[in-house]
């Protein structure tokens, strides 16, 4: 099942030129290494092996914290179930062979892209990691590293181990999102010919096994890495580290996923609009065949798509955020301790730790409550979507119960009696944001409601009336997920201050941790809101196939409806992760205040934009997010073009495709994104990692002569606050007006205005071909940026003093 | 020459319907009062008011400071000059009898649009100022104000005169630029018969006649003022006021003028670019009919607007620019030398009216300059662009000797004798900043360079493609503006700072006031620049005009390369607008800082966006510019599509319009894009003001139940750093992609990439409508609403505390 061999019969040529016009796939010499000594490992070595690093993880644990191994077990046995999940969906049929090889090729396609793009991005991951060691080993010391004995070096190999750890784990969770999806497409496919609430409970459970994994990854890996620098440093033995210090080693885990996230949400981006414009602009505009006809030569380059750039991108991007979340609130939770004089500090510091364990729990309830056995055979008898939000019902039920038992459990202490009944409310403005953001997602780009049913109405005159409209909805969009992330900032802070905990001059302090606590909140049912992501891109794939494989027309009616809800989960999962990187952000900044205190040993409390360096870090930040945005939307339309010239090459020189005479050459459509789209995620992922670097170092340079101290370290902190603020709302214009455009195609499809083939709908395809690079490069793309920005910062620090 | 009557030979009735259609056009009777008031008096002793009044006000000038004086004659003499080029256009014939009617229409509409604006503008700004005066008569006093005798009636009194002044001045500046707009064009249609260069040479000095007007009404207006409240307050007398707290008394004029420029803006933008996109969607893209047939119906709208919306929108624009940075620069000149105790402060207070007074001098000469003479006959010798340009060279080289020049005359103080030298030095900043924003401009909206062809070429994918390189091109033009904005802010700021100026304790203070110098270098060719943007729309309905008549090939040839050129020239002013619209806010925000600590008696240096709600009142600001945007758009959109709807029934229902046999109901439309344009400017307009206003008093309550001293005036100064920040950007954007667009569809049409016609033309066609509201409507509007925002928080700030 490797490679389609037989795929194009009489065509085999074409097919492997691939392997000519596209060097970087030849073969297996190009495999990150670890996925070659993993490969090379005998099976039952391999389970000795893992049995004895499992005694090691739970020693180490035991010696850290009860609450660790909790953690642990619970983690495990989440993998356990995700085992289970994968092997239910792989007992699953491939149905018959014309599927079977779509979807080898398929798969072929999108292994050899992540392999490819995988290895680019872990040779600079291997040279950042060179400037990190350099930079910490000429640093300063900061006076709680001289207490507690930690020296350069050790601080050093710290962060770059951590960094290192993130990125590959960040890898990992990117390939198991895209494993699974291009095994569990095919039989999603082949299910649909059965029944409609099989293919979706295949669809669920295969994108439940990655969520489980990576939220799992995410909260294990944090774990490891707190516990054994706790047992080697001998925290909180006299002369060593506190275990409050301990959070700020972990940022390095954080910077580290970020970084990879943010190539393969740019990468997998770019290469999946490319091919989906490109494909859409020749074939459904020009020659008038449908979406995923096999007549067209770039549908398979579309498919492979899906699966680099919402399947593994995604993965890497949530499991960025849940890193980030819990490292920013550790940090911050080790900070209230400390400033309160709290007693025993680690259930402030691991709390985050034990949400997302239940997180695990919950969202797994969740999953499993979709069951496709009550009508086997009658499709069509439930709307999936309301399944699918009855699961995440209950899973919000448990996660407001499990949360509240978490506060309990581990925010209760002494000096304020009532504190952890502040912070469940906390967790719960968490959990209300993340329904009310739901809520408005669902209003801007559903078709049910007035905002997209005006923008097909603006269709009908036209393609500029529709472009200024969807222009205007996205906008418009931003203004309430505004006003409710103030509300959620606002409020949980103030909850916090009023918690009741004081540092020792009587002042209140819980506020910045009520903030973390909401939003770990809103993060809490995080692995099933992965999953109901992960379903989409399956289920559009599993169309495809059908498509491609020419079932019939009633097959292709389930699996549509399955796409349908895939794209309304998918736009809502997208306002998740903005919400939660805009509070995410928003504590890293303040642990970056922290850490720049410390390494300059004075305070640094105040970012005053009334400084005119600081205003003009504020516009190049700012200015960053545009430019960003604009380098990544302007990739897809340059590799679309590629694909269209592609296409209309070979429509004119195979003249017998239409007639279904001749096979189109796919595996040069995959080959030209493929290497297009590498060579672009260049360019704006450099701009991220470099500027704030240049900046930070320009004006401490600029503040070294004019005597300005920390000017750089202002700088750069006002540049962060300005971009998270912009990329927040350009994120959300980008996210909302592309998935309207999209369903006002899709609600004019439904034959209002004239229906199919009109004028109005070839409006509103351009339209939608305008909305692609917006909502799945662009926008994604800066929810990636901005955390990568915060936790770059925190990590580069020491450069700016 | 009051209303064609005439015009529509055998079909008076429907455009009579006009007057049933849209009741407030009815008469005079919605004349304001003012108008009414003007007209009604005879010319003799209008005269002789005039030259009393002169008297007065030379009399207060003379007691006020010799430099007043200068400002005031040198006003005088550019009224003077101002009056002979009017007089000079005037005598200008008005071509043939078909030119005279459409002329006529033009100039109905504009009018009566005018009136019934700005009858809605000064309901509104009457209501405004009673608020205004409500919360001076309850505000606290400051210290200043009570040391210096001044009550609370007398300030707010005070305020509310300044304000209805600046108001009424900047309503005046906007029919100054629309009258001349609407009687010129005829008469460069009808010399375009003759001569490309008299054609020139009429447009260039009808816009010098209003730049004329305009700036001279900005300075005058401040400087009388200044002096009269110098002399009724007694100024700098034992026991009273001190000339350095003056400026800030001018601080409502500024609030004034913007309030009147957004509205200006918001509703004549709405309104041009309605009738334009409205008329293009079905004329050029539905039935095929070039640009300005006289068959479209929407026609005269389209013509309508540009005055509407460019000359009298603009001419209230750059009328509120210009006043803005003055007062701003005035209140830190005040600052600065009561800060280092200078002897006599005039100087360094009034600077920025000796700069605007030589500005008058300076660009006369430059629009003298361009003479017609030399080619009569011979036409298209030269390029007009060039002409302006060199026209334009003159006016700068010019401004650097007089900017020296003021420098040495002003600002020289025995205290730091090279101080004046480092302000030369930042107004040398100023010019050439505005110098390299111009080169930006051109370089992303010319198609003489790449940015444009590559838009070009992206149109022959498709409209998709065209829509997302034209959004990448506008988001990517953001980045060198910043940079050269951020080095001039820095430098300009450092340069202040190291003039040797110090207070009392030896701090440097001289950084703001740096800055400041450059943004009057920066705006020290503002009316030549503005002269240079007038031209635009008078070439630019010239050119309708003689489409409309029907002219030989060889006139219309003529127009349109004038045409071109204005698109140009306008593209550029903008860049000057924005450039200069980022230092004043950020000027004035400094204003704002001062002003909060004299009210709240506590000194009030920083805005700490560490602090949650600090943090959220950014978001808010940010994402008001987001809305603002929006509601802007769509609202041209919208009214578009009613103009769509109406053109679309008018070829149905009368068949004999597109044989010429049918006259088509031109009168409608304008009706109908007036009364849309009308209610549509409310909306934003309200947003803007209401929206600082109430998040300052509600987190003003906030703070207040939560101990937090002053968090009104902190969050509110963080929403005007966040907004102005993401305005410049977002104008940057919405200008040069809407630039771009235009362009790119220019290039095409002159026959590359298949030229008129093609696929690509119409998917160019799709950009250049997508780009109208971007840079016609959204965009300038956005540059008033910064520095709106900027006053109306300078005003209200006393609600904050």
């Amino acid at each position: 099942m490797l490679m389609g061999d037989d795929l194009e019969d009489g065509n085999l040529g074409p097919y492997q030129e691939r392997l000519r016009t596209f060097p970087n796939m030849r073969g297996k010499s190009y495999n990150p290494l670890i996925f070659r000594i993993l490969m090379g490992i005998n099976v039952r070595v391999l389970v000795v092996i893992l049995l004895l690093a499992l005694g090691v993880v739970f020693y180490i644990g035991a010696r850290t914290s009860p609450i660790i191994v909790f953690v642990f077990s619970v983690c495990i046995i989440s993998f356990l179930l995700a085992m289970h999940l994968a092997k239910w969906v792989l007992a699953k049929d491939e149905g018959p062979p014309e599927m079977g090889q779509i979807s080898d090729a398929i798969r072929d396609g999108a292994e050899g892209f992540f392999r490819t793009q995988y290895g680019t991005i872990s040779k600079m991951a291997i040279l950042l990691a060179a400037v990190i060691l350099c930079i910490y080993l000429f640093r300063t010391t900061t006076p709680q590293q001289e207490s507690s004995g930690l020296g350069r070096v050790a601080t050093a190999f710290i962060t770059v181990a951590a960094f290192l750890l993130g990125a590959f784990c960040s890898g990992v969770a990117g390939y198991v999102g895209m494993w699974v999806s291009v095994r569990a497409n095919v039989r999603v496919s082949s299910a649909a010919r059965r029944s409609a609430r099989e293919a979706l409970q295949i669809a669920v459970r295969a994108g439940g096994f990655s969520a489980m994994i990576v939220v799992g990854m995410a909260v294990i890996g944090i774990a490891i890495l707190y516990a054994t620098f706790y047992v080697w440093l001998g925290v909180d033995t006299p002369g060593s580290m506190k275990v409050t210090d301990l959070p700020l080693l972990l940022v390095g885990y954080g910077f580290g996923a970020s970084f990879v996230a943010l190539f393969a949400q740019l990468g997998g981006g770019i290469y999946t609009k490319a091919a989906d414009v490109g494909a859409d602009l020749v074939g459904k505009v020009e020659q008038g065949i449908p979406e995923d006809d096999p007549r067209n030569p770039a549908v398979i380059a579309d498919l492979v798509g899906d699966n680099v750039g919402d399947c593994a991108a995604r993965g890497a991007d949530l499991f960025e955020s849940i890193a980030a979340e819990i490292i920013s609130a550790m940090i911050l939770g080790g900070t209230m301790a400390q400033r309160c004089k709290i007693e025993d500090p680690s259930g402030f510091i691991l709390f985050p730790l034990v949400v997302h364990s239940f997180d695990l729990v919950i969202s797994s309830v969740g999953i499993l409550s979709i069951r496709g056995t009550r009508d086997s055979g009658a499709k069509g008898s439930e709307d999936p979507m309301a399944i699918l939000e009855r699961g995440y019902s209950i899973t919000v039920i448990l996660a407001v119960l499990t949360f509240g038992a978490s506060t309990r459990w581990l925010l209760y202490t002494e000096q304020a009696p009532s504190a952890w009944f502040h912070f469940a409310l906390c967790g719960l403005v968490g959990i209300i944001t993340a329904y009310i953001f739901v809520w408005i997602t669902k209003y801007y780009t559903d078709y049910k409601y007035e905002p997209v049913r005006t923008l097909a109405l603006a269709s009908s005159t036209g393609h500029g009336t529709n472009i200024i409209a969807g222009v205007s909805l996205g906008l418009e969009s931003t203004a309430l997920p505004v006003l409710v992330i103030s509300v959620a900032i606002v409020s949980a802070y103030w909850l916090g201050q009023t918690s009741g905990l004081v540092d020792e001059n009587g002042v209140p302090t819980g506020g910045l941790f009520g903030t973390a606590v909401a939003t770990m909140g809103m993060l809490s049912t995080a692995a099933y809101v992965l999953t109901m992501d992960m379903f989409g891109p399956i289920a559009d794939n599993a169309g495809g196939i059908v498509e491609m494989s020419q079932q019939p027309e009633s097959v292709r009616e389930i699996t549509d409806v399955l796409d349908a809800v895939g794209n309304t989960t998918k736009a809502t999962t997208k306002g998740f992760a903005i919400g939660s990187a805009a509070l995410a952000s928003f504590l890293l900044f303040s642990a970056y205040m922290d850490e720049v205190a410390t390494f300059a040993r004075e305070p640094f409390k105040q970012v005053d934009i009334a400084i005119p360096e600081v205003f003009v870090g504020g516009l190049l930040g700012s200015m960053l997010i545009f430019l960003f945005s604009a380098w990544a939307c302007s990739a897809v339309g340059r590799t679309a073009q590629e694909v269209v010239r592609e296409v209309r090459r070979q429509f004119i020189e195979r003249p017998g495709i239409m007639e279904y005479k001749e096979k189109p050459d796919y595996a040069r459509c995959v080959a030209i994104v493929a290497s297009a789209s590498l060579r672009e995620m260049i360019k704006p992922g450099v701009l991220a990692i470099v500027s704030p670097i240049a900046v930070g170092i320009v004006f401490r340079i600029f503040g070294y002569y004019t005597g300005q101290p920390l000017l750089g370290a202002k700088v750069v902190a006002s540049m962060l606050m300005f971009a998270t603020v912009s990329g927040i709302l350009m994120a959300l214009f980008l996210n909302t007006s592309g998935g309207a455009w999209d369903n006002a195609k899709k609600y004019i499809e439904t034959g209002v205005l004239g229906g199919k083939g009109s004028d109005c709908h070839k409006a509103a395809v351009t339209g939608d071909t305008v909305g692609d690079p917006f909502k799945d490069t662009a926008g994604p793309s800066l929810h990636v940026l901005i955390k990568m920005l915060a936790t770059i910062t925190l990590v580069m620090a020491p450069v700016f003093l």
